[in-house]
This record gives C-alpha cells, structure tokens and sequence, in this order.
C-alpha cells in the first residue's frame, strides 16, 4: 500500500514555513461539504469513481485479437487521451519498443515529422490504429485518423475506436465502416479517462492485468471513503497543496518520481491537476520533474531560489532488479561508492535531498511506493483523481470543465476555414497586421 | 535566422500587463554593465563563448572509429552532461534507434531498472561508453561507469572519457587504463558545455555535423556583440524574462516548442535557466513544456490561471516534411480538416495560442525557426545561453555556479559512508527519528 508522508510540510516539523495543524483543522467544513459532495455526485463526471467496477472482457477479448495479428499498435490521441496510456507503458514496460511486440507507438501531436517517422518504421498493413478521442471530434486526432484512414482504406479491421457510446462523428464513421469500438462512459472527462478503455486496452496490448489496475484503484477507493481528513489520503494531498498555494503562497508545486519509469506520470499528474483547476485566477502550477537526473537541474532553484514551491517525492522501496556496485578504484575519490548498490544510491539521494528542504524550512512530501506494478500505479492514478477533484471543491471550481481552451480552438477552426468561423479569421488577419512592430 | 518576436510582450501591444518601453529604458545603465561584463570576461566561465572557434578534429576522429567499431553508442552522464546530447539526438534524429546505428542511449540517473533494461537490449562488446562528467567524481555518473568498467574489464578500447584536460578521478583513471579521452575546457561549466565535445561527440556519431552546429552558434554570436538592447536578441529575451519576473511577478516562465524534436531543447533550457539564477531568494521557474500536445493539459491554467506566467513558443517554419489530411468523411463535422496539411494545422494552433492569450493581456513571445537543424540548433543553445549569462548580470548574481546543491551531496558522502562525512550521516539518522508523526 502507498504512504503519505507529510511530515516536512507541518510547522511542527519544518516551522513557520510550514502548515500548522490549525490551519488544517479551519478547514473542517469545507472537507465535510466536499466529502459529501463527492459521496453524492455533486458532479456527474465524479463518475471516474466507478471505473473501478467495469467489466474488462470486451477490452481484453480486443486486446488477444490485436496482439495475435498485429506488429505494432498506434494509438492516436492527445491530452487525456495519450497522457494516461503513455504512463502505463513507460511505467510498466519500460523500453517496450526494444523488447516486446507489438511495438506501441502514441501518436498525441500534429508534428508532421513524427507522424513521418513512425510510418517509416512501421508495417501499416500490420498495425492496428487505437483512435482515441472522447469527443469524436479531436481535431488533431481526427486529422490524424483521417490520413491513417485514406492509407488503409478498406481496412476497417485495422482500427479500434475509443470514443464515447453513442455521440460524435468518430462514434459515427465507426458505426458505418465497422470499426470495433470501445466506449469511454459519458460522464467520465479525458483527464480522469486512464481507467477507462482509454488506458486499459493498451494495457493489455502489452501484457499488463486491467483487472490489477483496477484492484490497486479499488482499495485506494476504499481508503479514501474515509470521511476524516486527518485519516484520508487522497483529501489531505489535496489540502496540503491547496493550503500551500492559497495561504502560504507557494504557487508551484513540483513532482518528483525517483524512476525513470514513473516520468510520464508527473506528467499526466499535471494535466490532471493544471486542467482541473486553473479557474478564475486561481491554481496552482504543478510541474513534472525527475530524480536523481533534476537534482542536477533544478535543484539549486528550490533550494534557494524564491518561496514559490512545494515539492512532492514520489521514493520507490524495491525496483524489482538492482546492480550492485563493485569495489574498484578503492584508492580514489569514488572509491566508497563500491560494495553499494544503485537502489542504495538513489534512495540516498532522495532522502537526502527531503532533508536538505526541510532545514532550511522548505516544504516538501514523500510518496512511498512499494514496488511499480499494474496494482500500485491504480491505485496512484485513483489517489491523483480523487485528491483532484476534492481540491476542486475546495478552491471553488468545477474540475471537470475546461472553459478556457474553446477561444484557441475557434480561432483555429477560423483559420482552417471551418463553416460558421469567419469571423474569427478576420480576427486573426487583423491582430496579424498589429504585430509587426516588435521584431528582432 | 531565427526571429524573436516580442510584440505580445509590450504593454503597447497588450495592455497594462505588457511591459513599457520605459521599463527597458530604465534598465539601459544594468545593461551597459552587462555587455561590459560580458565583452571583458567578469566572470571565466564565459569561455563558454570561446567554444565556436574549438578544433572539431580530434572529436570527428574519434566518432568516426566509434561508428565503425560499435553497435551502440552508450552515453553515462548527469544535468548538463546529458541534456545537451540529448536535445542533439532527439532535435536532430528523432526515432534514432529504430532508423540507425549506431543505437544511442543515454543514461542519466541511477535508477537501476533503467540500466538493467539498456544492458539487456544493447552488446556490451560492441559498444562504445561515453562517460561525461567534468569534475570527473559525480557520484551518479561514476557509479554507472564502475558498473561497467567492470563488465568490459581489460577493454579499454570500449571508453571515452569526457572530462577535465587534466583535474578528477575520471582523467587519472583514463589516463592510467589507456582511455580515449576529450577535454571539456576548465572554464566550461556543465550547463553551458552541450557546444564542447559533450555534445559534440555525440552529434557526429549520429552523423551530425559538428561544425555546422558550430556554425549557427558563431553567426548568433556575431549578432549579439550588439551593445543596443532593442537589436540584441540575447539581450532581449533575458531582459524582459527578468523584467517579467521582478517587476511584474510573473515568476514562471513557460517554453512551448511546437516541435515534439525539440521537447528536450526545453528541458535542457530549464536547467540552463534555473540552475544559474536561482539564487539568494530570486530566479524565476522556467517550464518545459510542448505545442500542441499541452493546449490538452496545460492551456486552460494559462489562459485562466493565475497571472503567474510568461508563455516561450518555439515556432518552426519548415517542418522538412509535410503530410496531406486526405478531403474524407466530407459531410461530417470534420470535414473542414480535410485539403489541409499536418503542418498548417499545428501552426494554426499555435497562431491561435498566441492570440487567445494576447487578448486577454497575458504575455507571450514567439521564437520562429525557419528549420530544425544542426546550424539552427547551434543559433538557439548560444541565444540561450547568452541570455542566460546575461539574466546572471540583471538579478547580480552569479549564473555559472550552484551552491546550493553540495549540502545534499554532503548528507549522500554520509550515508553511503564516505570518509569524513560521518557527522552527515548521524544527522540523518537523527532526522529520521524526527519524521515518524506524520504519516498516511
């Protein structure tokens, strides 16, 4: 089971910069007012919650056919759609590409130079297209899908689409040309998706148990039914950044996995967190860093650069190999590093750079993990959504609209020549004429 | 040439939350300073500048044996040892090691699964080890070159040493085994060395010319021997990054290419950026982010989230190769994707970004690169750099050191029971007593 450790963000630990249990315990009715609001789905989208439920057969009945017929999977996506698939597959089959068929491409850009490239290294007749968008709509995904369309055509067995069960022209060209589908619930939001088929086809196209991901999110599920803040894990990781951010003024909060493996789930953590709640001004930025590789990089920030963050470590117990460090060079510089081992190493390494914060009263909290498999990175995945959404009830904000992101997508569509958005074309033209002034 | 367009910035462009060309005048006597400093060499670390005229021959030499010799190319380094090659190999060769050999791989941590799994897919006897650190005793980068200096022992062909010409364990010990060694210049601090051979050695093994990257930096450099603020680019974009963050709070600077080639270019700015000015209570957080790929994870928090940020884009002109979205599915909502290009996509977005933040005031600037290669990438690492160094002047401190991160190597000496760190190590211990109250 994970471990919170919050010690090094209380002031009985760290002092003034730190949270008081005072603080903490202000806010009791707020929590109360979120904790019902989540046991009686304020929201429909809180619906990510039963995820943990779902019938699998469907997704891994998909899963054998596309692993018996295909060399490689590409999945087409952004945002939710890519961030929470590419977690799973740098998480749990590191290097997947160098080992293991099928190979796994996520195509989540509209960069012509990738798309390029992954063509040149794959058999097209021989891959099996995951179109995944919730919307149907995506017009980088779609525009995407529509080249890989024209390329197979007459190939319907070659795609999968992942889209919502009855809405959208992706749900609609499927219908049609007899695509096999898979459906994202309707109340459950791109970034709160992972859980869904979205994560869990590509899951089991590599080899990795649905079924454990959703057990590991299940019995953080139950954890987290908890009413008590003080007791709950998933509210008090929320709280503690939202206090950070709102009454300390610590507008940064940065995450931290000592593994490799773990890099895309800050990543997807961030979406999660960015998209959910910055509203109406507020906000915290949360920012995707590694270790021990960011000591080297960012640390000197934290450590003395402005009172803007909180840091979040995420420390693995057992990487499940390790290599052992010989005894060479013993009369040099380097020789203590012999007779220890990399886990040995990097573990020093990170609780020696939560010590450092703490001295000089910098906040910091440490996740522990046991070991990286499908049933600890469910129950992460379950943890991050449901401490993102309780934070939504507590700064205020709906977490599950993106409000903001429309204007970017009409002016877009204006400059596309999509039907209905001239105006917004002109609008372009006109701030073009206005912007040549600075220039070097 | 590259163009940095800076209207989005200007209070004259966006209102009240742009900066004033009064507020660059006022700076005129810093930045006389500055350029002084820079042009009379304050501090020796700028020889970073000194690298556009280095000799590449001997780095040529070495990389055409590698090519001839090895299936892979294994690079062990840490922060701006790996970094820069990195952004090369990704900027430059995207998808190397499912195109080309040699197989480049990069190792810059400790994590143990990491280093098992490259062990697993590459031939040890036929690779080449490039270790890369200039102290020549970083612990994470030693540990690694211990591990397999085991694994290769008696083949001393196998390694290159990238260090110091003459100080550190790394030169005495290639010194004493016969190693293929290159120097990095002792005045070369390891964030501003991706232009020296731990770069450069790397880009010729992928069949990067040297002197081309070389080439681009030169012609930057030439450009910015302007003294004029408002016709230095260097001088520019360090100026109003500061300006932004000292007198206008904005203590987040976000770098968005809209190239998934040049994502580890921002990864690698960050380091530049926040290892060198974050000092003595200032320095402002640089982000590394992605176009379009983060409009679906990070935009929202942008467009409506606290007046934090200052948004970077990295505009690329000529994408090299261009794909056609094919004019299918017609009558559906999509249609208006179809005769248009991946390439007029992306760019429509990020036009669309760059206004949809303008009109709300919210400062952005644009770097257009006319195309992503090696002379162009050699322009963008010296305009970094350079602004980098710069910025040092601007905040009065000094951007080539970084106190702050010894303290937590000290308590890493400590545990892992090197000489003379025995009091770190009880401090430790202590501290560990100290955390058990808090805890989920």
């Amino acid at each position: 089971m994970l471990e919170l450790n919050f010690s090094n963000m209380m002031s009985e630990v760290i002092g003034e910069k730190g949270i008081s249990e005072k603080q903490v315990e202000a806010l009791k009715d707020k929590v109360a007012k979120a904790h019902d609001g989540i046991s009686t789905r304020k929201w429909n989208e809180l619906a990510f919650i039963d995820l943990i439920k779902q019938d699998t057969s469907e997704i891994k009945k998909i899963a054998d056919d596309i692993k018996r017929e295909s060399e490689s999977f590409l999945l087409l996506g952004i945002g939710g759609s890519a961030l929470g698939p590419k977690t799973i597959l740098e998480a749990l089959s590191p290097m997947h590409n160098l080992k293991k068929t099928p190979k796994v491409f996520i195509y989540d850009n509209v960069d012509p130079t990738t798309l390029d490239n992954i063509m040149s290294v794959i058999d097209l007749e021989k891959t099996t297209v995951n179109v995944v968008t919730k919307s149907g709509s995506t017009a980088e995904t779609m525009a995407s899908f529509m080249i890989l369309y024209e390329k197979l055509k007459g190939h319907a067995e070659r795609f999968v689409a992942t889209t919502d069960p009855e809405k959208g022209p992706l749900r609609k060209i499927a219908s049609e040309k007899g695509f096999r589908t898979l459906s994202i619930p309707p109340a459950v939001g791109g970034r709160y998706s992972v859980l869904s088929p979205v994560g869990l086809l590509l899951a089991e196209v590599i080899g990795v148990s649905a079924d454990e991901l959703l057990q590991g999110a299940k019995e953080m599920h139950d954890r987290c039914l908890e009413p008590e803040l003080w007791k709950n894990p998933a509210y008090m990781f929320g709280t503690l950044l939202y206090l950070m951010d709102v009454e300390e003024k610590r507008n940064i909060n940065v995450m931290v996995p000592y593994s490799d493996r773990l890099k895309p789930l800050s990543e997807w953590f961030c979406q999660l967190w960015a998209e959910s709640l910055g509203k109406l001004g507020m906000g915290s930025t949360p920012y995707p860093s590694l270790g021990t590789t960011d000591q080297h990089s960012q640390l000197q920030l934290w450590m003395e650069g402005p009172e803007d963050k909180v840091i979040v470590f995420i420390k693995i117990d057992d990487y499940g190999v390790d290599i052992k460090i010989p005894e060479v060079f013993k009369d040099t510089p380097i020789g203590y590093l012999g007779g220890h081992s990399l886990s040995e190493l990097i573990n020093a390494e990170e609780e020696s750079t939560e010590l450092c914060l703490a001295k000089t009263g910098r906040p910091n909290m440490t996740l522990k993990v046991p070991v990286i498999d499908a049933y600890h990175l469910g129950q992460l995945f379950y943890l991050f959504e449901l401490a993102t959404a309780f934070a939504g009830f507590l700064y205020g904000v709906n977490p599950f609209n993106q409000p903001s992101v429309e204007e970017g997508k009409n002016f877009t569509y204006g400059m596309m020549g999509r039907e209905g958005f001239e105006s917004k074309k002109a609008e372009v033209e006109q701030a073009r004429q206005k912007k040549v002034c600075w220039r070097l």
